[in-house]
């Protein structure tokens, strides 16, 4: 599998490169990209794994995300530059679903296909519904309803305003977890499997590997924005669904693979904080600095969904809270939250 | 009591049967209608529970949501066939509703006056809180918000594609509680419940008696119907109000009796799964089918419900799994059901 | 502490009987008002907290609640009288998400400082979180969502309706917690508390002070609310901010300063009561009790908020139920309450 990886890294990277001079075909060079990414995002799973290994499940999967969303934060600068302000909130919107219901249904399922019950923390767990709850339902729906009686100038403010209150919680959480509360939920499970395992790679080799898959990632990232236009025209696929769902896919392509890798290896501890971290990392970190940035440009980007991206969120996060909250899974609460994916994915479709 | 409803059942089936020839008043025949099947709905509780002292409560459940809804697909592809979608969706709604406030409701409070404290199996109680979640928060809220900006013929596909989702997860339901988890959640105080009581009667009288009483209930059933114009008019109900809360109490008394029945003994899985796993059986099931069914018809009906209805399935659901999520019950949790119900049927009946 | 509120009391009673007739400049006189609430609401949190000892943390908080929103009843029924129903419906919301986020999460927060991890009655948070969930997202919901439909007369027949219901149902908690099920729930911790410490105040002291200053409190309040219009149009302060945000936090001290303070003991069984418990008697006792007096006046006043209230009320609904369903509470979580606060706050200060 390892090798299948290696190989189509070997072929991909210089075939990105040539491609996109020799100006191959549209279709041709998006497929390209996203092997290519996907590839990359195998050895970035490997690599985070290995870290993990010494850094603990938690400090891991902050790791895993920071990284996921790093490609995401660059790709929407650009995009906010352009006056790009629907295709920003269609992909922060494909994120917390693709995230929540594909990232988290496909561990749920995969791991659950070789364990019949997998546990993780239920106290990271209650931890993470309670700031989904807050970000999505609280942080995200009340400027939605609110912004139908408010000038544009007024919405800005109460996007900037909350935009703060995020950033402000979001550092509070990382406090909580990592200096004031640091173990004070840890469970017996998750301390012993820390140390069963061998890291395969060392910390230093792990680390140049993460950073050098992330800066070639986000360079083919850019290349593959730009093909969407004339892949969404051949393909029938609306600006909205490209965001939505191509977008969120391959931008996540990295937690999509070392999640499941995770999870398949019952170190559901990661997997979940994978899945739901990158989530809270998009709504509470990039969603707010994306709001800020936007606030130097031009246009601003006020924090106002569509109603049908809002409804998807709502009810992604609904779902994902009665799902996860008590700390166990299985390949049926895995095939839900992919059905329910599937449904959100097919309605934007049509859109 | 059995007695009773041995009498009621020897005068009512004849003088259903009399009645419609010989032309009595409409409301008249509407009561001995609702009396005869309520009768009938006893005599199936009281074979469903015989059967599942042989079977076990789970396909006991099953079996008990199953012979409940087969009157009610039957009365619904008739509607259908009618071209009546509006009330085919307000019974859906009705079914739903009834199930989780007012059967659910009843069971509680009627099995709380007896026992001070009543459990029912905690896994399942979240299971079905995932499921109701997916069913109608995703699958029913979706389609209804994004309906609006999309044109007929695409809400009819996405109709289409999440009804066959629902059923294929519905499938994936039933493999998994019955297949690969069978037993997995399993308490013990279940295991002791089954073996503890003799049947009433033995499994080939059970299945005789059920499935005698549910052609009668059928036929029945279905004059009933044909009353309910006439008996609105003379009793100022509206179309949705019938739909909604006659159709749906008529239609699941059976249910609501053997639900009941079981909260009384103290065998709330029994109970819980009635209330719960009807409304999944309605939601996941019959109305997918019934879409998929009408694509077939001149008018094809989509997955839209009306606002009221909507919201009256939406907050049902979130009402019932914030009270039946721990796996115990008391009468009070079964008032405040009941009390939901009671708040929704006045609404219906206004508007 | 508590000898600068008492010189506050004697400073700020007799200024706010004089400085009414001398004709002070109203922010001088708002500011007085409010600082002798403040100081009149430390000394019903120590007449409560005594008879807490003696009487039970549930009766306690029962008090406590009781105490807090006769104020508050007193000063809606004022308003209702002069016709000013927006204000009443706004108060009511901001006494809602005020003590559901307020004073809950500087509870949490605040006693978070102080200790790790704080534990309160796992059922009692359930029975509240059933019965908030049935309050405002049933029977708040509901009216909201079907008045559309319906004409002014219907919408005040549903709201009498649904009002007659709440109260029965609150009666029905009332006779659950303290006739039927009273200690059926109760843990080893929370009867230990009880008799560990001596009250500050006799039994007929503490009967005496609280009830002393809740005159007082009802006195000061009325003449505030004069000073609302005036304030409004210096600050620049909307009708909607000033009845969801300034009424709710000044009509709602002395639950601030109990909470807090219990909180601040580890007492945290008393300080969800007076959180909780003063919301569900706000939802399901004053707002009911408001719509039925309405009934009497030339304008009745129907159950149905404006969007944004609901919203609010339905996310800090949701919000506190996940945050506190679990039975603990750290800072983080308190600051995750504030924080949805502060948001909408800002909107409304907006609005």
């Amino acid at each position: 599998m390892n090798r299948i990886f290696l190989i189509m890294l070997i072929i991909g990277i210089p075939l990105s490169v040539i491609g996109g001079m020799l100006h191959f075909p549209t279709i041709l060079m998006f497929v390209i990209y996203c092997l290519t990414i996907i590839a990359l995002a195998s050895f970035m799973g490997r690599a985070t794994e290995s870290l993990t290994l010494v850094v603990g499940p938690r400090i891991g999967g902050l790791l895993n995300a920071t990284f996921g969303n790093a490609v995401e934060l660059i790709i929407s600068i650009f995009s906010l530059k352009a006056g790009l302000i629907g295709v920003v909130l269609a992909s922060l919107t494909g994120s917390v679903i693709g995230n929540l219901l594909l990232v988290g249904g496909l561990s749920f399922f995969i791991g659950g296909l070789k364990f019949k019950v997998q546990k993780f923390n239920v106290f990271d767990a209650r931890h993470n519904s309670g700031l989904l709850m807050f970000a999505v339902i609280v942080a995200f729906v009340i400027p939605e309803m609110f912004s139908r009686n408010l000038t544009e100038a007024k919405t800005m403010t109460l996007s900037a305003g909350i935009a703060i209150i995020l950033i402000l919680l979001y550092i509070a959480a990382l406090l909580f977890k990592l200096v004031t509360h640091r173990g004070v939920y840890h469970t017996k499970e998750s301390e012993e499997n820390i140390e069963t395992e061998e890291p395969e790679w060392s910390k230093g080799k792990a680390i140049l590997i993460l950073a050098l898959a992330t800066l070639v990632v986000a360079y083919i990232s850019e290349k593959l924005v730009h093909t969407f236009e004339t892949v969404g025209e051949q393909m029938g696929w609306t600006e909205l669904f490209i965001g939505v769902i191509i977008v969120a896919i391959v931008g996540n392509a990295a937690e999509h693979a070392s999640a499941v890798l995770m999870a398949f290896k019952d170190k559901m501890d990661v997997a979940v904080e994978i899945a739901v971290g990158s989530t809270l990392q998009v709504a509470m970190f990039v969603a707010p600095i994306l709001v800020l940035i936007s606030l130097f440009y031009s246009q601003s980007m006020p924090l106002v969904f569509t109603i049908p991206e809002i409804v998807a969120m709502v009810t992604a996060v609904l779902l994902n809270i009665v799902i996860s909250n008590d700390g166990e899974s299985n390949w049926f609460e895995g095939a839900t939250l992919v059905a329910a994916y599937l449904i959100m994915g097919l309605g934007f479709y049509l859109l």
